[in-house]
């Protein structure tokens, strides 16, 4: 057998998220279908970086697979992208060796949210989060400053979560402002659920000036997923790049 | 009778065009469905300063009704937009004289086709053409160049028009790049069905070398569509901006 990684994109718009479920249209069911087309009904099961919810993008997720067929890397992004639906987009594959693991070898992860601030336009309905109020970028820059390092981030995770570990480390933290839209991009070595979208809700709130910078350091010490701000929706989100040793 | 002149977007993937068809989702039904409710069920019928087809888009598109209503300007915005599906908007609204007419009062439309060259974009595909070839810019503005001025333009016209004049003027057509992206950009005092779309279709065999740009005066002067080249897809169109006295 061969390991092979791909790197996909996909619009999350019409996926009820990453995930298989039953009677659910999802990225992981599309592409499984489709390899099990390519090996003639035999099922292959597809393991990725991590799930993205429902309405969330990616723009670099990675998944892989094994395969006894022997079809060269260049090859299997055209072999997929022919039987995938046209929201979803193998960018590129290679063989991997088996000691890779999509989810357990991962080392970075880079998210990236977008915010439009001006008026409502409708050719963006689906890929940035509209929010139409005065912010303060060096504000939430700050704020952002604050989630830098390691922390028990159980104050920005859905108390739905399963995991028990909330400590995660981020690298870096910050927000540009391009014209009219807003883009916030945190790279760290992990994430727990819901975390992007909730430290991005919360910094919004220091953004409008409802709450100072300094709050983000009480409400990672207070780890309570009360204190924290809102869950901003899932539409602005992208898994941007998915980084492995080598 | 007021007559109030709107100024909407919308994301044409979704409709079966502008105008209004029997059992079709259309931008106009959606409109005066949007209308007739304001109107406590009173059907107000809506004109347009044209139509575009299935999957193109409008950035500018105008149009015009009368109300018996005495609804201040900046309120239609907000009134329509809370009945109307999030592809459509209503960006701005006045009160017009009753000379107004959206279609007839026309002096400029500008259209913008939107290509792509780069790899193929998940986020893009509903938006722009993917078209990935090679093509010389300064070969096409040269093409687009003889298209500048008043000429019969049949060859870039839908033999299923049923207008029966088909001379009109360019002002404005040149295209730019901007990163992966073509911007193809049309001013004139109107289009004939499909003329955009055909005009481009053209002008990339240009870009591509397979016609030299010369060749459009000869295309124009043959007067006869099937010299021109293939229209490209209407997901690439935006009504961009129509322009009126005053």
């Amino acid at each position: 057998m061969r390991r092979i990684k791909c790197t996909i994109a996909y619009d999350g718009t019409h996926f009820a998220g990453y995930q298989i479920q039953q009677q659910k249209r999802t990225v992981q069911g599309e592409l499984e279908r489709a390899l099990s087309i390519i090996h003639k009904g035999q099922f292959v099961r597809v393991y990725a970086s991590g799930r993205t919810d429902a309405t969330v993008h990616a723009y670099g997720q990675v998944i892989h697979f094994d395969t006894p067929l022997m079809i060269p890397d260049e090859r299997w992004p055209k072999a997929l992208n022919a039987l995938l639906p046209d929201d979803v987009i193998v960018k590129e594959a290679s063989e991997v060796p088996s000691s890779f693991h999509a989810r357990f070898s991962v080392k970075k992860k880079e998210y990236r949210y977008r915010v439009w601030i001006g008026e409502k336009n409708v050719f963006l309905r689906h890929y940035v989060y509209h929010h139409p109020y005065d912010v303060s970028v060096p504000a939430m820059n700050e704020a952002l400053r604050y989630l830098i390092g390691t922390h028990d981030f159980t104050s920005f995770c859905s108390a739905k979560t399963e995991v028990d570990d909330k400590v995660r480390t981020i690298y870096e933290a910050e927000v540009v402002q391009e014209g009219e839209e807003l883009i916030f991009r945190l790279v760290g070595n992990g994430f727990l659920y819901n975390m992007v979208r909730i430290i991005v809700g919360t910094v919004l709130e220091v953004g409008r000036g409802e709450r100072c910078a300094e709050e983000i350091k009480t409400i990672l010490e207070q780890k309570n997923r009360s204190v924290a701000g809102k869950t901003a929706p899932g539409h602005g989100l992208y898994l941007w790049h998915v980084s492995y040793d080598n």
